[in-house]
């Protein structure tokens, strides 16, 4: 038995999302699509330049974990806020869709996590995040109890971007195996990627990590190359079962034996793209949890990125399960 | 000439906007539809209630003044907040959006407004509003300069909540009509329309405001019957001009003279009816200002409205220039 279907641990941070035009990313030096790293005082600087915005709760395993909860799994989570007004929102808004979360604030400085993201009229989102309190995630924040109580712990390759993180995360690894659990990762960016190549396939060779979610342009950066067929056969081999997402071309699902193959969830209208792999993985991995095969997992990964898309900001703003039940995918 | 086109007075509120079923507003005592006024524990209550939210600027008068600023006009506005981190997101949306804002912040408490806006699945809101830095409001924020240089100040009805607003109401309205200005505002809610139905019905007697809005429900409240035509004629002959807002039934614009009636412009998916009345004002006062007739000034109001009705939260996301320019109601 299990108290959790999945344990989630990422970086917690406040979404602060605006629309721009790609001129404001050019102008910026914003790598479109990408996750770009700054400091305070850029933050203050982008901010200014910022247009009008609104603020949401996010963190890739977060949104992940908001997912799962949102789909009727039971899930948790590990995040570093401080204890101020947007730690206050962040705690708020992940305990309020269900999810497990006691990870200790920190009581002074520095203060939480935020992500400016610029939507560009595609609908793609380019992020530029401010750690803050999330360099603070460390071993110590493994909650032993909660780790063998999950059935998945899932967490973010951005982990690896502040400094004490990946310790929690080879602490809880050791946790989850000892008691006969899987682990499974996001590679979260093809920079990410790029930045801790080594480490990641050292996670998924030496066995510390079962089931790994990519996006084409992740996979393609692992393996460094430029052929999307050997990539993902690399991947097949390198770890337990390998989900790589394609976009609007749909997402692929390999494990050792079998591949399943599924089309993209059709959308009326490409809003914001923010959320969507983490959303995938919710679907995913709700469905896995539940046993179902890899092509209902695929499916409803894509049911759940769908409905992301749709909206501005990464947390879906209606019920996943309602959404699954109606789409039937879920028995109602 | 005129500095400003619209300058602004309200109560600066930052929404926190969550999803909510009906059963939750009748749990909670909450009135369907109306701005409930709370104090800090019964906020703090509904929000540990309150499922995921996300957050973003409002303010009924703040959303007129950024909706004026999206479609290319001139605007201006005075609110309170703190000068804590709700104040800042305050700020820099209002300041990102183009509108002047320079009203000094509290140093210390109470904190910036927020308002828990909970919208049901008719796409209603419930506002539950704790004023916060609001109630400092008063007559020293009245910037004269900004009042002299506007062609119309628009205040909003709820500024005669908090205790002093209303004597900064009195003295802009001096200051406007001593400079040969005009002075407009909305009646902002049925519920304060009976709190303060005789100051309202002095105001536009005495002529210090001579531009009136409301809807239905205010205008009935307003002149207490149940009958719309006669509660128009009344309005009609309280003020210069009275527009009165009919949501899917259109608007009605009425001076001693003349009546323009429009109907509400087509949507296809009512999300958050937040704001609707706010842009409304916008989207007319934008037209005033530039000198259009009634029926194009009501048909610029039904088509902002129309627009933040579509999405969540209280102020455009889109511009609306480029929605009245699409819509063929403003020249390219």
């Amino acid at each position: 038995m299990s108290e959790y279907d999945v344990l989630c641990i990422g970086n917690a941070i406040v979404d602060i999302i605006a629309r721009a035009e790609d001129d404001f990313l050019h102008d910026n030096q914003i790598i479109k699509g990408a996750m770009n790293l700054i400091d305070a005082e850029r933050a203050e600087l982008l901010y200014e330049r910022m247009g009008p915005a609104v603020e949401a709760s996010g963190g890739s395993a977060g949104n992940t974990a908001a997912g799962i909860a949102s789909l009727g799994g039971r899930a948790a989570y590990f995040g570093k806020v401080c204890d101020d007004h947007l730690g206050a929102i962040y705690r708020h808004d992940i305990c309020a869709q269900g999810v497990a979360f006691d990870t200790a604030p920190l009581p002074q400085t520095p203060p939480t996590a935020r992500s400016m993201i610029f939507v560009t009229p595609d609908g793609e989102r380019s992020m530029n995040t401010y750690l803050g309190a999330c360099v603070e995630l460390g071993p110590e924040d493994i909650e032993e109890d909660k780790v063998a109580a999950s059935q998945v712990t899932y967490f973010e390759g951005y982990l690896w971007d502040p400094p004490r993180a990946k310790h929690a995360i080879r602490k809880a690894a050791e946790i989850a195996h000892a008691h006969g659990r899987q682990m499974s990762m996001t590679l979260s960016d093809p920079f990410c990627v790029d930045r801790y190549r080594d480490e990641f396939l050292d996670l998924m060779r030496s066995g510390a990590v079962d089931i790994v979610f990519a996006n084409e342009d992740e996979v393609k950066s692992l393996y460094q190359t430029a052929d999307f067929s050997t990539a993902c056969e690399a991947m097949r081999a390198d770890c337990r079962l390998a989900i790589v997402t394609r976009s609007e071309k749909g997402s692929i699902a390999m494990s050792k034996t079998e591949t399943a193959s599924v089309i993209a969830h059709e959308i009326d209208n490409l809003v914001d793209t923010t959320g969507a792999g983490d959303l995938y993985a919710a679907g995913f991995l709700y469905g896995y949890t539940a046993g179902r095969s890899l092509e209902d997992c695929a499916n409803l990964g894509s049911l759940a990125a769908a409905v992301v898309i749709q909206q501005i900001g990464p947390r879906p703003q209606v019920s996943l399960r309602q959404s699954a039940i109606d789409a039937g995918l879920v028995k109602g």
